[in-house]
């Protein structure tokens, strides 16, 4: 994936705004391209009126054996990627999927952040799942925060959450977890800001998206442009999530509201199995384009291969000075 | 503990919110009983009146043996639990325990959160412990927030907090903490709100509250009714808590303080040793009553045990369809 | 080091304000010395009055071999410490640091949260690193948080940061920073408060700033002094930073805005690689003077020696009732 950018200057497509309510960002290198977007309604335009019953959108997801042992869940049959597609809601939406099990074992998918059913757990426990070849609905619904009758403010479903298996190999989920059944799941609420580019970054055991250095991905943007991350853990391990020359705010969106918030600000935090967090970033803002590395901090994890590239180019998609090099070195990590 | 409640129908009282200031909730299957609060002047009705002097009150408390090696702490002889009972307290109150060794072993008492001398410090490097059969008595002091004169705000003293054994095995209090000598302390604020129900969630080791499922705790509520958990890290490895289909606020309390608090929305949160924190949710709202899964995200330890169950029943006591499945499903884990 | 202050009864100089842009707190038993303070225009007066564009400053560092196997960051020749100063800025400022690389080993100095192009990054990847003998200038920007075109704030750079090697061993500087190239960096904004006194405490691998007890670092405070303490993590391990009888508040500053801040106040957190954060408690404030531990509150790291003492004096230096008796029994840890 490194040489298909890298050496012959080819650079994807930016997101379209109106495709990213059910996108495909795969956390992979290839940016998120919106012709990717698949399932029967996924393409209607978002609701962001903020109108608290939101719409019910339907899709269908397929969950695939990929090469080198992998699974994944995809939008459209033979698409499937490890992470899986980033799943969009606006507060109020739900989100009804067909989870198509094209492999011979059982699984589910599992939200973080949104409700369901009993029938939508995605957990044995439960008796949720999919067998081999079974086809199975699960239905996700988000909501506004509001406020109760006692006074209280009941949260909305804006996060950056997470889906993923919980079925296969243990009832948690385990075999498929470790395999790449897993993506990312992100509720907006009105007035959110929408980013330019999207990636989702899974630390997920000892790999990044299931990949080590120097294969892990290589995340691409031009210098000025809004980029999203989507971090998630897995797994077994504890981790910490680092990017060079970039930060960001410690709360639900990562931006800040005023001069005086006192958020934390942070380039580095906690990503452990289960948690979630996204960010964005104005690309080389401040620091420059440049080929900027982000790793877990773990020593040993990095050394062993935990860490990849934000490859920020130049405003015309053309590399900076030093770039090419730096993506040489990468290659020979380790 | 399972077979008690799922299938007798038995369901227990529900919080006597006099009875909150120093209460027994276990972290075990029955929910919090009034009567079970013991200390001379443990029932006295709480300061709600946010004096910053608040009230002295005097426990008892009584560390002792209990069946399967382990240790607890009581608020009666012969009563201990693992955890040992809820300890609370109003901002500008102070709490003197008195506690009664009964164990061959030396071991203290001591607070996260509350102020003490180093007397009451419960740790061998302050000769702040006791011996076998000894009595001892430890002051722990709490304040509300008031602003310096060099204009800065202190903190008060509100917060999900815990105590532990500082003195047990080593000087750190590593066999104690092992052995079960933990519990719940909360520091409220006047404004706060009080639960229906209330439970505390120990991962200690590898264990829940010293206990691995199928007999790890089952958490009972109706639909509808607030229930506060408190969550404490303990022992050697580190975990991230997971509940299904429930979510919180991750500040102070748990809960938004209108519609643009910034503060993250989750349902997964690090928990390491010495942590604590707490929250409170609508059981089952939004999503219905039933069987959720609670446990650690961590894979190999949810697989090993670190899971069980939080069973909200239908607003009758009753269960809800598949919850007595679930409940079966889950007496086979592993 | 112990001997020095407890039996002595000598206490080093408070914290000269004017000497904190690029102090030397080294986080070891001695208190911040104006005197150490080094680097040509190190001494000029900081920029406090908010201007975005602050003022340009330039400081020779040096990275040595220490007794021990060690490896520091100093200011001047000879004097390099583990922890490194405390590196100091205004937000608007920029530093010039001269690397004077006086050691054997490829290594640099690679920062968290300020801005830097490539050339700065400290990293192999971007070939920005110091050969043995070289001498490297990295240059290190900050800024106000300021509202861009699009509406949205943009984070400033204040916080509690910190700076490590990134090239020594490994591309991602593991043997550097095993070996002590690590050290606390401040960035302020105009109004924060600043501090009597200020320590770093590196939770490094099982070790505190590379030693552990009955030699881990005693911070000294006399009673009622405001005191800074700058967490950084790093290594392999996962840890949980606690301090006994004194809290904080869990945001940028460590300090509330004000009653009814919903953000947490906490005595334990998680300080893994990487991550770094900073409060100020106020010596001895509610509790008293003592020797107060401080540790790692997973419980076989505090009982393998991750366990330091902060000992607050009596307003008048001298030690308080049973102090003497607590620091001898440290000196027996173990």
């Amino acid at each position: 994936m490194i040489r298909k950018y890298a050496r012959t200057g080819a650079f994807g497509k930016k997101v379209s705004r109106r495709s990213m309510l059910v996108g495909a960002a795969a956390g992979m290198a290839a940016p998120v391209v919106a012709s990717t977007v698949g399932g029967t309604t996924a393409t209607a335009a978002p609701n962001r009126a903020g109108d608290s019953q939101g719409e019910i959108r339907r899709i269908t997801m397929y969950a695939e054996e990929l090469p080198g042992g992998m699974i994944g869940y995809g939008l459209e049959p033979g698409k499937a990627t490890v992470p899986g597609p980033v799943l969009e809601m606006w507060e109020g939406d739900t989100l009804e999927i067909e989870l198509v099990n094209n492999t011979d074992h059982r699984l589910s998918i599992h939200p973080h952040g949104v409700e369901y059913d009993t029938e939508s757990d995605g957990s044995p426990l439960n008796d949720s799942f999919n067998n081999p070849g079974e086809r199975r609905t699960y239905i996700w619904r988000s909501r506004a925060p509001y406020q109760a009758k006692d006074g209280t403010w009941r949260p909305g479903s804006a996060g950056y959450w997470h889906y993923h298996d919980h079925a296969m190999g243990t009832d948690h989920g385990t075999g498929g977890v470790l395999r790449g059944l897993y993506g990312a799941l992100v509720v907006r609420r009105p007035g959110d800001i929408l980013p330019d580019r999207q990636y989702t970054i899974v630390f997920n055991g000892m790999t990044i998206n299931n990949r080590v250095a120097p294969d892990a991905p290589i995340f691409e943007a031009r210098l000025g442009e809004r980029v999203e991350f989507i971090a998630i853990g897995h797994g077994d391990h504890f981790h910490t999530f680092h990017l060079h020359a970039h930060r960001w705010a410690d709360n639900r969106t990562g931006l800040l509201s005023g001069p005086d918030d006192p958020t934390p600000i942070i380039d580095n935090k906690d990503l452990n199995p289960g948690s979630s967090f996204g960010f964005q970033v104005i690309a080389g803002e401040g620091v420059g384009p440049g080929a900027w590395m982000y790793h877990c901090h773990v020593q040993f994890h990095s050394d062993d291969g935990m860490a990849g590239i934000f490859l920020v180019r130049n405003e015309d998609g053309s590399l900076p000075p030093g770039a090419e090099e730096a993506l040489e070195r990468y290659r020979n990590h380790g």
